[in-house]
């Protein structure tokens, strides 16, 4: 039989990055390519404890269905640690638990667009989430990154001309891939278009807690007074993104639409540890767990760009992040940046490039991502030291 | 901000059974409306062992990110499982895990229909199924249901004028919610009816473990030799609900397609809990543990008909099933049942009406659901005499 498949799925191509993955069982390739948190950040213990005590005294419940909207005590926990860490949350906001921050941007995209609605992004920006409005049958239109955050002008110019823009998705702090954190009078402006423009603010948050050097930028949805901007962030990056827990936090009248089409894709998240985190989160110090993360990652962070620093030419340009997990380094004169990644890959050392997270899937990219969170020490001197002789080789 | 939400979603109402669970926080009501498994079904002490187990000497995998395809060799054990015990599978069919069977079920929708195509469905079928189907925009076109199955003239009369039915969803063994397992025969004509026709069966069997009388039906997806079978199932029934943890075995081409619809619904199912699922089926005995869960809902089913025979007037009508979690009861002379379901409500019996179940949310329906894997045989004493006393009254 040949399978008609639905035209939004047809165009969705597998992202380059799974293609990158596949190559990585290989154990003796560096690999700078993953997007993992470093397993040092799972309170192992912690969870092993919390959960014998689950299995001993609330099995019948955790292993039972749940409500779609999450785990009542976990919902608490998290609209209250949101309000104390972030300043997040009005009286016309909800907070829902997701299956892992992926699900929020699906749902909040799902909940709002038609097939051919737009989909303003960032370029580059998170694959994942492309992905995830092309999915929906939405378009996804980029807009410059700059210094300080989108690129103010060119946005407003998209959204005078474009008609069906319904979302502005935005990775406002330790932007993935580029790195980049805005400014908070960026992210002034950009408020002020997307309110006058009426479209939806898709706030991802999902490293805005490990910020290892700098202050922290007010969230969009801080000064969400107007009902504009859904907040999606996860605990993947601070307990353990194997167990996909997230959250959504954003006005009620949308999010409960965004829970009926919950409901069909999975009914409602592993409740088990829905309650694991509520119980860590409300008996473990979870900021003293989180310092310690960011810590590790300080440390990984300076190693990378000390190695940087040493071996590679200073044609190339990289970004010097304050939090989050990924470096991100751009070629001179808009070289295109798929050469090097190939060659870089055939001596050993694994990248992403830049391609992979564009607006338009067959645009070049003279840039390539590095992560830090994951290799070794080790790992990171000896591959920053290849990829820094193959760029002398190259440029 | 007057949010504009998207069509397919602005038209899903949130289910009726929803709205009764709402009342279900009065204790003070008897439930025949869940659809949960019994907690005896969970097997609490071996998932606790092997859960200290994984905390103990596999945590950094198992709370890292994994493949969206599922854990390997869960994989693995399900598909040998599906073989030995349903007969299915062959060599151009994969198996992959899904956040519960809900997941399977929307994927393939998804995979498969534009906004405007049909999903043909019995009439009554699973709500959750409908509302995925409506979600991806989606049409839902309603076929009666008889004795031994969908009627396959009206079948046939459907498909000759539907043409842009991609999908049939069926409900086949223990079916939810009339209670209904179709014969072979039958479905061996409508398997005929969907290759001819160019329509991919959409097979959900999230009871077919539960047989506790008569003998197998072969499941559409053990004849499948042309590759139009999808196959969803889960463990929901028979391990835990509340771990979210499905399955799906189809042709290889079109669940590649899916997989990479769930990797930007949720990148993969709770991985943890898959590893809890492989080890408890490759270390304990699943056969056991089902033939006691089969024991029970024996017990369960046969109270509740002993009540019924004893209390309900000889004008309602009702299955008499071989396995599953559900009776299903028609009212004489086509009376709507709604009236009935509201009366029960007011003396705190709560029963899930027909309509909830129909393709067409607005017709009215003559039938009512009971559950009697989740009720006390106490309750289920005292709340089947106080509906034969309503019904005495009423009809």
């Amino acid at each position: 039989m040949e399978y008609k498949i639905s035209d939004k799925l047809a165009a969705l191509k597998p992202s380059a990055i799974r293609e990158i993955f596949k190559s990585l069982t290989d154990p003796t390739i560096i690999s700078f390519a993953a997007g993992n948190p470093n397993p040092l950040s799972f309170p192992v213990e912690a969870l092993s404890r919390i959960s014998a005590d689950i299995f001993a005294n609330q099995a019948s419940f955790a292993l039972q269905y749940g409500m779609t909207e999450g785990y009542t005590p976990l919902r608490q926990a998290v609209s209250e640690r949101l309000r104390d860490r972030f300043g997040i949350s009005r009286s016309f906001d909800t907070t829902v638990i997701t299956t892992g921050g992926q699900q929020g941007i699906e749902l909040t995209c799902k909940a709002l667009c038609n097939e051919g609605d737009a989909v303003i992004c960032e370029n580059p920006s998170f694959i994942g989430a492309l992905n995830a409005f092309r999915s929906n049958g939405a378009r996804t239109v980029g807009v410059p990154l700059n210094d300080d955050g989108i690129d103010v002008e060119k946005l407003e110019a998209v959204l005078k001309i474009e008609k069906r823009a319904k979302i502005l998705y935005l990775i406002p702090t330790f932007h993935n891939p580029a790195g980049i954190t805005s400014t908070l009078e960026n992210r002034q402006k950009v408020y002020a278009l997307a309110k006058q423009y009426g479209v939806v603010i898709l706030e991802d948050n999902p490293y805005g807690e490990l910020r290892f050097a700098g202050v922290d930028v007010p969230t969009y949805k801080s000064f969400d007074e107007d009902g504009i901007v859904v907040y999606c962030s996860s605990f993947s990056k601070i307990l353990s993104s194997g167990m996909r827990v997230g959250f959504v936090c954003g006005p009620e009248a949308l999010v409960s639409k965004m829970i009926v089409a919950k409901q069909v894709e999975d009914v409602h998240t592993n409740l088990f540890f829905q309650m694991l985190c509520h119980r860590y989160i409300t008996e473990y110090d979870l900021d003293a767990h989180i310092a310690g993360i960011r810590d590790l990652y300080r440390a990984k962070c300076n190693r990378m760009l000390t190695a940087l620093d040493r071996e590679i030419p200073s044609c190339i340009k990289y970004t010097r992040p304050e939090g989050g997990l990924f470096l991100w380094c751009t070629l001179p004169d808009g070289k295109d940046s798929a050469p090097f990644v190939k060659a870089a890959l055939a001596q050993k050392v694994a990248v992403v490039p830049g391609s992979a997270f564009n607006c338009d899937e067959n645009a070049p990219s003279d840039s390539f991502r590095l992560n830090y969170s994951m290799p070794s020490d080790d790992d990171i001197d000896r591959g920053v030291a290849i990829l820094g002789k193959l760029a002398k080789e190259m440029f």
